[in-house]
């Protein structure tokens, strides 16, 4: 693009914005484009970063006028290339990030009120403050922002005790696709006049309005954390322990995840022979963890007596209780960076799949015969959240074949094999990683017409140009 | 109406759900077209009472073929008309009283799945036979239903701890205006495979479809019972003691709920001059809960704890701990019989407003100011869920002044002073009751006309002819 010489739109978008956060040089456009795991990568015909709801329902507006596409685009974290626009070239990203403002932290209403452009990192950062916890944790926190969160209903490892994105938000403002601006930032827990118009927002990717700002639920920072890397039987035995967790500890249950011996043998070789928690080795493990705004021994007493419960029932074969903060850390470490290690080890088909809790044994057993059915050799790297009947069920390549091979010859069936599972025991194809262009034709497959229905008569009333976000989530 | 010759329509939806189930003799339909507190009377061409989701499904689309409205109805315990229909005549009321089966108990899953007509009270029952507890509490819950605990997003004295309504629902079936049937009947607790469109359904009061089951999340049923009728110096003081309380016990804090002493004097006087907990008379009284799943004997001492403090603060003046399951009931009936009390007075104002938490002590001096102002011998009888920043502000005629020329003469403007002073500090002229008739035209006073907007787009994509429920929430 001649920079002397700017396209109307750069122009028209550069005085709303301003020229420094107008992007259309390709080298400045190059981040927004392609997702950061180099995944899917599209063309734009400008960046724009704007500074307030205000720039944003400006440049919303003219794009309207003029039948301009637009991504919106937080963190860039999306696993379903739902953050990068497609290679027709003619879109606008319209990236948050200057929008990082924590406008107020309110302790007596135990609430957060930021800006979409927020990081997970900064608002939890924000709430600890206060002396407050924002209990949204996802491995992308110091990448991700509040808006992306927001627009994906994120889950991550404390959905158990606390919800998802959803359940942690009283309101938001968001620009529509005409550059109105609905304001809805209100900090209530109970307003029943009228429909609930910010459940549009939350989890439709971005495809119907843009989040510009968001009012979070808070909760008391725990004053004592517990945690074990328990050895148990099998994912019946796992959810018969959780069932017993919950039975005695209640709501002070906060993460309930599962690692499958696979899992922790890739993650393990990943951080350079970090050693396991436990002395042998066992085919299934969950890491447990307790909170409670009381006292550190009782907490330890009370996960010790499910440990012990455990035991007796023949449901957990060994356990390492965390005896530091440093432990914590450590088992959390094996957990989080399961992701990475499939990442760099390669060749992973990734299904982010829930079943009711009582079905997830019985999904494990079943997908994991039809894979090996497929694929003999290839390892079952399966581990998540467990407590939300969610498991990242990621068959892992056969040692010997390459990444390439194994994804060519075996992707597409393996993928459709867990899905169908899942989906035959009442399960969800994507439970937490939202559907993105990944996911969206998928859909055809899973869900009921009638829903398809209402979610295309949604957009059109909403967008009915379809300029937002297009081509993510439907077609 | 003629039986030997009955009209097309009772005809054609005789031969859907059975003509035992098709009422159109004025004293069948009577029950149906009048609101419990009397207030709000219509008329209907008939009453339908489907005795399945198909049933129901059939008549929505000869409904939908013939241009016929239809309201659907649960318990007919709306507060705000919000289940009965206008005099036009030519609606039909649709019961759902029949579908009340419970459908599956999942102990494992911690779900609950019933058809909409099940009542909350036979909802609560089922769980507790499982050991679990579906946590919704409301005063009508021999009568109401889940279908309209759901429609109406319904709150209740457990919000702290729990939520509401749409806080406990993981999975709807709907019937749309047009007789599709939604079948999102599913049980889990993560599914981000495109929007959410349960929460449509959830608080929009039966306009934009009719909720048909339900798959409901369960709670582990608590083991020990804490409550305390408990003396603060004012609402602000409520307010501290209930931040410490979270503070202290965390999710153990289940109810807070606040009395004033003319609510406290009143509902005494209703129940035959019960005795009050307290030795003296305060202005203001918080009734504390606390549940959890271990030893009574901590949960006692953590209330304790909490309360100790509160004196030493100077928060708290006086406070009865319940030493047995009667003085817990106790405790309660004198907050849940308010709502009686008052009606049986009668001239009452009713204003059911939220405001952050934050701003609750203000909203209180504020107005109550405001309408002594207007009425200067009025009882300001004010209680409810202030943990959730929601009272029930509900000024009481003057001892000396008849209902009728209290309500003549100060109706409107007590109403509007309440809920302007409710808006102004950022909060909802209706927190929990919902819009109904009653607060409709409100709505054009208070929302964004975006908001407005934005609900007529959806009322419209969704049920295009206006037939559901019409009138109700939206003109």
């Amino acid at each position: 693009m001649d920079v002397s010489s700017p396209a109307p739109l750069a122009e028209a978008l550069a005085d709303i914005v301003g020229a420094s956060a107008c992007l259309t040089a390709p080298a400045d456009v190059a981040p927004f484009v392609t997702d950061y795991r180099k995944i899917y990568t599209g063309r734009a015909a400008a960046v724009v970063l704007p500074s307030s709801t205000d720039q944003v329902s400006r440049v919303m507006a003219w794009c309207y006028a003029h039948g301009v596409p637009v991504v919106p685009q937080g963190g860039n974290t999306s696993l379903m290339g739902g953050a990068v626009p497609d290679a027709h070239g003619g879109a606008v990203v319209l990236g948050l990030s200057r929008m990082n403002r924590v406008l107020e932290v309110d302790e007596t209403n135990d609430t957060l009120t930021v800006q979409a452009g927020v990081t997970l990192a900064a608002a939890r950062a924000a709430a600890e403050q206060a002396g407050r916890l924002f209990p949204l944790r996802i491995g992308s926190e110091g990448s991700c922002q509040i808006g992306g969160n927001l627009s994906t209903n994120a889950g991550g490892t404390a959905v158990l005790r606390y919800g998802n994105m959803r359940d942690l938000v009283l309101g938001i403002e968001a620009v529509l696709p005409d550059g109105r601006i609905y304001r809805g930032l209100r900090g209530l827990r109970k307003d029943n006049t009228g429909y609930d118009l910010k459940q549009l927002f939350v989890g439709s990717e971005g495809t119907l309005g843009i989040i510009t700002a968001a009012v979070l639920k808070l909760a008391p920072l725990p004053r004592a954390t517990s945690a074990a890397f328990v050895a148990v039987t099998d994912v019946e035995a796992a959810v018969q322990l959780l069932g017993e967790a919950k039975r005695v500890a209640g709501p002070a249950v906060t993460a309930f995840e599962l690692i499958s011996a696979p899992a922790l043998a890739l993650v393990r070789q990943y951080l350079g022979g970090v050693p396991s928690p436990l002395a042998q080795e066992h085919d299934w493990m969950v890491l447990v963890e307790l909170n409670s705004g009381g006292a550190q021994q009782a907490l330890d007493e009370t996960l010790q007596q499910v440990l012990e419960t455990g035991m007796e029932r023949g449901w957990v074969q060994d356990a390492a209780l965390a005896a530091s903060l440093a432990d914590v850390q450590h088992f959390w470490r094996l957990r989080e960076e399961i992701s990475d290690a499939q990442t760099r080890t390669g060749g992973s088909v990734r299904c982010d799949v829930s079943v009711p809790l009582s079905r997830i044994a019985a999904f494990v057993r079943k997908a994991s015969a039809g894979v090996l059915a497929l694929v003999p050799e290839s390892r079952m790297v399966i581990y998540g959240h467990m407590g939300d009947g969610n498991v990242h069920f990621n068959p892992l390549r056969p040692a010997r074949q390459t990444a390439a091979d194994f994804l060519a010859a075996h992707h597409a069936r393996v993928s459709r094999l867990v899905d169908d599972v899942a989906h035959g025991m009442g399960g969800s194809i994507s439970a937490e990683h939202g559907v993105g262009v990944a996911k969206r034709d998928e859909l055809a497959n899973y869900k009921d017409p009638v829903e398809l229905e209402l979610m295309r008569q949604l957009k059109q009333a909403l967008d009915p140009k379809g300029l937002l976000n297009p081509g993510k989530v439907l077609r």
